[in-house]
């Protein structure tokens, strides 16, 4: 019997050349947008609305009782937003019950490009396990889709798809380079922290110079907060 | 002092991202285009001029004295041209004082998308040490450029690329995850030969199919046709 596929899309620029049609499509933004839905859902948030632009943002923040809008833009709040990209900042304390308005650039984006999926998720090492597991549980194939950097193949989100591909690898057939590239990636980690090897990488370097470390090393955690949030209308909510 | 930037675009499709202006660009297409061209170059091919179509390498043969024809679609001699894609078609004996019309998909494509570069060289590891001297001697930023298949990422052209990286390294600044992944990969080889590594990639199981094992093989082995296929007009010749 054939088992379903496993892909990995390097970049929003490769999606096309991927059919997501009734696949599971896992959107991967490790720094930092999919660790803070996954910290944000995991701590009682009742909804997390990712949107595009600020403007966007703001409209949805105004019109949704009970919201919170956030977004950074170059490391800073961005303006008109009320919080930042941190899963820090959404302890259960404070975000319990609520619905989060996020603005992210290229998480939000190549969520917004997949087409015709059966079921879009979204992961990071925050919810590595929960996700693993439910692609395992879902019997379909699978597109891990890397949100990347403006289009520039990134070494945080490869790591978390070479992760997955690692812990969910005898469920599915593969013939994807990606996928190979991936799980070496991931393979070459060893017994190290993920955020040591993380440290020379291109987003580690630009977000170290806004003094988010400590974030960062957070988002290399594994399985903080083991939710699966899943697009449903155009809200992430927590896969019961 | 600041050193040349060495990057690796890895694929086509990605190409866009990266500005060639006055670098060194390699192209990067190890199954089967850039090793055919390292091997016919260095048994005393006159010169080798690549061609993105069947239509197009047809009339520059019958225009071209001494010429000779070559591609392949779907693993065997495309109607209409002479010979094949395996450098082991190209012995002294038959290439040396020729001009071989050479079609490819892949990497004739991505050889003819680069623009404005300094200088377009072809690598493979056939010529893995020749390129990576002339790069470093070059001092000028370099772009490694992988043909892929049909713009997905692959092994073999990542791999490459994390070769010439890593012997090129000491002479060049990165802040390029895609160099960064490639070296990881190909420190992931190891002790064993190339063609173990990448035994388990896409494109070795497409032409296995062709029974092309041992032209692959070929492929792999560094440093047997060590000279440096320049683009000079629309012809690659030996770099002196």
């Amino acid at each position: 019997m054939n088992r379903p596929v496993l892909e990995v899309c390097l970049s929003p620029a490769l999606l096309h050349l991927y059919d997501t049609t009734d696949k599971v499509v896992v959107i991967i933004d490790v720094f930092r947008a999919t660790s803070t839905i996954a910290a944000a859902l995991h701590n009682g948030a009742k909804s997390v609305i990712p949107v595009a632009s600020v403007a966007e943002c703001i409209e949805i923040g105004k019109a949704m009782p009970n919201s919170v809008t956030a977004g950074e833009r170059d490391g800073k709040i961005a303006a008109g937003l009320e919080y930042g990209n941190s899963p820090s900042e959404y302890p259960r304390s404070f975000i319990e019950g609520k619905n989060l308005v996020l603005t992210t650039t290229n998480g939000t984006r190549l969520l917004h490009m997949v087409q015709n999926a059966a079921v879009i998720v979204t992961g990071a090492f925050l919810n590595l396990g929960a996700v693993s597991e439910f692609l395992i549980a879902q019997n379909k194939s699978v597109v891990l889709g890397c949100a990347a950097w403006k289009d520039r193949f990134n070494l945080e989100d490869t790591l978390f798809a070479g992760a997955v591909a690692s812990l969910v690898t005898d469920h599915f057939d593969t013939n994807c380079d990606s996928v190979r590239a991936a799980c070496s990636l991931y393979n070459a980690v060893g017994d190290r922290p993920i955020i040591d090897f993380l440290k020379d990488s291109s987003h580690y370097r630009r977000l170290s110079a806004y003094g988010l470390q400590a974030d960062m090393e957070y988002c290399a955690t594994p399985d903080l907060h083991p939710v699966v949030p899943i697009l449903s209308e155009n809200e992430l909510i927590v896969h019961a």
